[in-house]
Order: structure tokens, then sequence, then C-alpha cells
């Protein structure tokens, strides 16, 4: 179709999840989308079990990637909010219903409607059936890559404080957090817990910290107490340490749970106060064990389960990060398929301080065409 | 102890919970105290785990009941609420901390202090420990009895129109709906489910009723469709049915379960609308099945644990009831320990609609003075 956008970028060669170069189109702009050429992408767990298949079977080669900034570099004739020259972001999703009731309330991320592609719920960034008309048989394709085309609605207008890779993670792992905090009316002077300092719990931290919440950490790792400190804890408690635990039993009104691995949820209820609330987040395999109707009655506890958040709460994330200059902890690496490669497997291990983020402007199109040029002399 | 008041009561002889005539003193009516002359007590399924020792063992012989209605014949000389000739309420506790951060928030029932017989959050009103200069090595006895002494500060003032038997079941079942209600926010055009049509559930239809919700009751007894109606519900979902359960599914945005039996709490779930809540009350012995964390994040839904609710929403609950009218469909029962022995059993087997309650003013006193006679006579 004429208008179509030719996009660079590294994707899942198959469900072994090793990287590759690829190019494929963007659509052609449309009268409410925007042209964003991508500066940064980040590195989110969901990008590796996506990719991987784990969460079902997928069409490769796949792009992930769904924490997106860049250059608009293109508007449509009927956009609004951002005009060439801004700084787009786009997070998990790219469009939903925007009818059903969750959308009209502004919680996209619990789209109930069905697409115009008979699609239901929201459609995520990448891996997602695309509107047939536009990207016939396509399916969605992530921030791993040069260019994007999103419909005005599904970006954020990111301030120009904020142009820097480390705020490429707030559009998944900062709204992740932010959302059920201002649904929980974090407040001054309320005391909240982040169990599992990773991705999403370093900006949980320093989120709630800038909230006005007394911070409390707790980790597995007796390692991470300092950089807990620095991010704004007032206290950090390693699980594995009784007389912590127990010093810290009954002590936080909300307690924000983003382990993804399998853990006791029964223990980490332990440290909330009568009346308290565990968000999670995090998507461990196995199902809950062990918690009794009457653990949760008998001292009014909630557990809320939350999963991103809508567009207007992410401007609004973004707006409170610029604000606050809170950005994520990141390790910026540069957009090759090697890289990539290196960094799920560190990511899969946990071993990463806290976030990578592809260096996409700088190093994908350049790294693209040369060895793309290298090849053809070869061959 | 001078001032202390004789009182008749039918109690628990033993762990069998077999009832037995028993007479034991309340304490003398303190500053702050009121007497209530017991016209009524409810029975409710606690009455019944308690007296048995299914949550602990109990010093015996121990009188249950704390769904208690009756008039005022004597108040302390600081009571600032009450004065003779008014009917008086008192539910499932009788004393707290009055200083922890739940008590002084008006959530007595969540108690997290420690009284001053340093027992830890509310003293029960039965089977709790009682203040030990007032009453040495005593315990508390409830409602079925014919007379009881409370701080005024844990009584409620019953309107005249709620002056029978019908009302006392507010006391326990009316608060345990009434106060997670009020904090979710009921209002007009939320759809409410009620899990479970028994003694709390009846009381839920009628009471989100009348905050203005539209009511479906999920129901597993064919039998209840027309009463669930007659109560309120605008839809009744058979749980057997699969046609009634497939129509239903995301549908309500709250979530009564007040279901005691081991129950798959998961299929109660999936009545729920995306960012839905479950209010969970009952007490099912076995933990909670099969539930996954990403079954809560992926939809946005929250489970809530409830108990009871604080002095101040249980006032506000009887002040709403007695406006609505609304009270509990009951079987008046004569307060004689073969009727409370039959009671108790058909209320194991679910075979009451919907309480029982005792008419103890009427009955107790004479009953238990004539038996004292005729054995009198005997020996």
């Amino acid at each position: 179709m004429s208008g179509q956008i030719l996009c660079k970028s590294i994707s899942c060669a198959d469900s072994s999840g090793k990287m590759c170069f690829h190019s494929f189109n963007r659509r052609a702009v449309l009268p409410s989308d925007i042209h964003i050429k991508i500066r940064y992408s980040g590195v989110c767990h969901s990008d590796i079990h996506c990719g991987k298949g784990d969460w079902g079977k997928k069409i490769y080669p796949l792009c992930t990637g769904h924490e997106i900034l860049g250059d608009v570099i293109a508007v449509g004739s009927d956009v609004k909010k951002f005009k060439v020259g801004d700084v787009g972001g786009v997070g998990c999703f790219v469009d939903s219903c925007r009818e059903c009731e969750e959308c009209k309330e502004g919680d996209q991320q619990y789209c109930s409607g069905t697409n115009s592609n008979g699609l239901s719920g929201f459609r995520g960034t990448y891996a997602h059936k695309e509107t047939e008309k536009l990207v016939p048989g396509g399916i969605t394709q992530g921030g791993y890559s040069t260019d994007i085309v999103v419909d005005e609605n599904f970006a954020v207008k990111v301030p120009e404080s904020l142009n820097r890779p480390e705020a490429a993670p707030l559009l998944c792992a900062g709204i992740t957090c932010f959302s059920p905090f201002i649904q929980a009316g974090i407040r001054p002077g309320m005391k909240v817990a982040v169990a599992g300092l990773g991705g999403l719990g370093h900006m949980a931290v320093k989120i709630a910290k800038k909230l006005g919440a007394e911070v409390t950490v707790l980790t597995r790792s007796p390692s991470k107490v300092e950089s807990a400190m620095a991010m704004g804890a007032s206290n950090v408690v390693v699980t594995s340490n009784e007389a912590e635990v127990k010093a810290a039993a009954k002590s936080v009104n909300l307690l924000y749970n983003c382990i993804s691995a399998s853990h006791d949820m029964v223990f980490y209820l332990s440290f909330l106060k009568n009346r308290g609330t565990m968000i999670v987040v995090g998507l461990p395999p196995e199902p809950i064990a062990n918690l009794k109707a009457g653990t949760l009655a008998g001292r009014g506890l909630s557990i809320k389960g939350s999963m991103l958040g809508g567009m207007k709460s992410t401007q609004e994330m973004i707006d409170f990060c610029a604000r606050h200059g809170i950005v994520s902890d990141i390790e910026l690496i540069p957009a090759t398929p090697e890289a990539v490669d290196v960094a799920w497997e560190r990511t899969m291990k946990s071993d990463v301080k806290y976030r990578f983020v592809l260096d996409t402007a700088a190093t994908l199109g350049q790294e693209f065409d040369e060895r793309a040029a290298k090849k053809a002399k070869l061959s």
C-alpha cells in the first residue's frame, strides 16, 4: 500500500528467542496516526515470554519491545496532541475497542470489547492481530525497531527532560506501579512495601517514595540493600532474616508484589497491617498456595490484581516522573541481535540492574545497513 | 461483687454443643455501661463453631449468641447515648483497645491493640477473656440469656420500628454485608452478585437492593429462586445450570461471597466484570484452590476479605435498615435448651429460612424458673 514505511528491526527468528535482523513495513500514516522514529526501547521480561512462545504460539519473525521512546517525525491530518518534533512514548498496547465500559472509563488495558479485527481486548504492541484492512494478515510488531506508526490516542507526550534512555522503561514498568498506586490512594505517611527489587520493583520504590510513602523493600538478596536505600527505601527487609521479618510483621498498608517466580504469597501477606492490600502484578506460574479465605476476612486484607494502566494514567505517570526526575536504572546496549541475545539471557537470570534499554536510533539502522551490505558483498 | 446481676441463660454444657439452663452473674453497671434486658437473640453459625470448640478449646458452660436486641433498663452515670426505655443492640464484640489505628478509625473489628486484660484484638461477645479486675477468671457470655451489661460504646441504639425479633440478626448478619458494601461504594445501577443465600446472603440481597444495586443471586438450589426474587434480586443463577452460568459471565461489579463450605472460588470470579471485586466473608475450611495471581492481574480483579463492621458503621446499618424496613426472614423459637438444640442441628444442615431467633424475654426466664422449681421439688 502506498505510503508504507520500511522499518528495520531486531526480531525473534523463531521460538528459540534468538534474534535476527529483519525488515518489515509499518502502515502508512492515517489521519489520527503519528510516526515515531524510535530512539530507545526497553527490554521487558514479557518480551522474552512472548518471544519464546511461553504464552502461546507466535508467528515469526516477531519483533518485541513495548517500552518505546522516540521522535515524532510525521503526524496525520487529524492529530491534535502531537506535532513534529515532539517526543512520543508507546507502551504495551496500541489500540482497543474504545467503546466498552472499561475503555470509556480510561482503562483500555482491561478492554472488554471486540476490535474491528474481531480480537477481544486491547491490541498489544506486538504479536497481536492487526486490523485486516490496514495490514492484511499482519500482526503487530514492537519496539526493537527503527519506526512505529501509532494512533495518537495510544501514545503519550514525553517531556523533553525525559528524552533519554532511562525513561523508556516508564512506559511499561513505570505505569504498572503508578496506576495501582494512584488507585490505592498512596499519600504522605502511608507505609508501602515493595516485594521483589527488579525492573518493576525498583520503579515502584521510586514512585511510591515520590508519592509520599514510607517505603520498605522486601528482598531475598542482601546485596540489594544498599541500592534499595539509594532509591528511596526507608527500610529493607532481607526475607531470609527471621528477626527482620518479625520486626516488619503487620507494618505496611500496601504491599506491591511484583515477584514473577513461584513464591509463598501468604508469607508476604504477613507484612500487611489489618485492612491492608497486596497488589499483585507478577505472573507466577503456580496457583497461590495455602491461602484461606479466613486469612483475608479475619484481618480485612485484600489481594488486588493489576495490569499496566490506561492511557490517561500513563500520561499522568510520565508527567509525574518528569516533575520528580524519576527514571529507571538501566544498562544501555547496542541494538544488535548479539547484544539483545545476551540481554535476554541475563534478564532471565535476573542479572540486570534494573532494565536493559536498546540504543536504537544510534545503532540499529547503521548496523543493519552495514551487515546487509556485507552480506550482499559475500553473496 | 456488689451490684452484680444474676442472669439466666441457655448455655453449651460442653463441647458436644448440647444446651442446658445455666445462671451466672453479669458485672455491676459501670459508669459507661448500660444494662439490657434481652428480648431476642439470633442464632449465628459462628455460635455453633465456637460452642462446639471448632475454633479452639472453650470453657463451659458457655453462653453463645451475638445478635442481641433488648430494652435498656439501667444506665451508668456517664452514659450519653442511651436512656432507660431505649432499645439497645449488641453484636459480635463488646470491647476493644480503643487506642490502635483501627479502633481510632472506627474499625474496632480489626483492633490490633492489646486490651487491659492482655488480650489482643477485640473482646468477643462470648468466649473471650473478661477484664480480670471486673470479672476475675471470667469469660464473656453471650446473648442466649436474660441480661447483658455492656459499655455504651459497644451497643447501638435501635429505632423502635426495629424492636422485633426479625431485627436481631442485623447485629451480625446485617453489618457483615453492610460494612463492605459501603466501603465498596455500592450505588444505584451497580451490579452486585450474592453467592450463597443463607443467613448472611439473604441480608446482603436486601441491603444491596436498597443501596440501589441490581442484584443477582448465585445459588445451588433451584428451590431458592422464588424467595430470592421476592427479596429483591433481579436475576437468579442456578450454578448447576450451564446456560445460566454462561449468560451471567463477567456481568457484575461486585460479588458478595458468603459461602462457608468448601467451594471453587475461581468459578465465582468468572461472574465478575474486569476490575470487579469479590468480597469474602465466609470461612471455608480449605485453602482457595487453583487461583493464579495472573487471573487477578490480567482482569484487574480483587479479592477483599471482610469481617463484621465497626460500631459507627453498625449504627449506620441499623438506621439504614429502619429507614428502609429491612429485617431478616426468621423462625422464632422458644428459648429452651430443646428448641436451641434443634435449631443448631437444622442450622448445620442449612435447613432454616433464614435465621433462628430466640424469643428470649417471653420464654427464657419463666421456663428457667419453672424447671428449677420442678427440680427442687423432685430432689
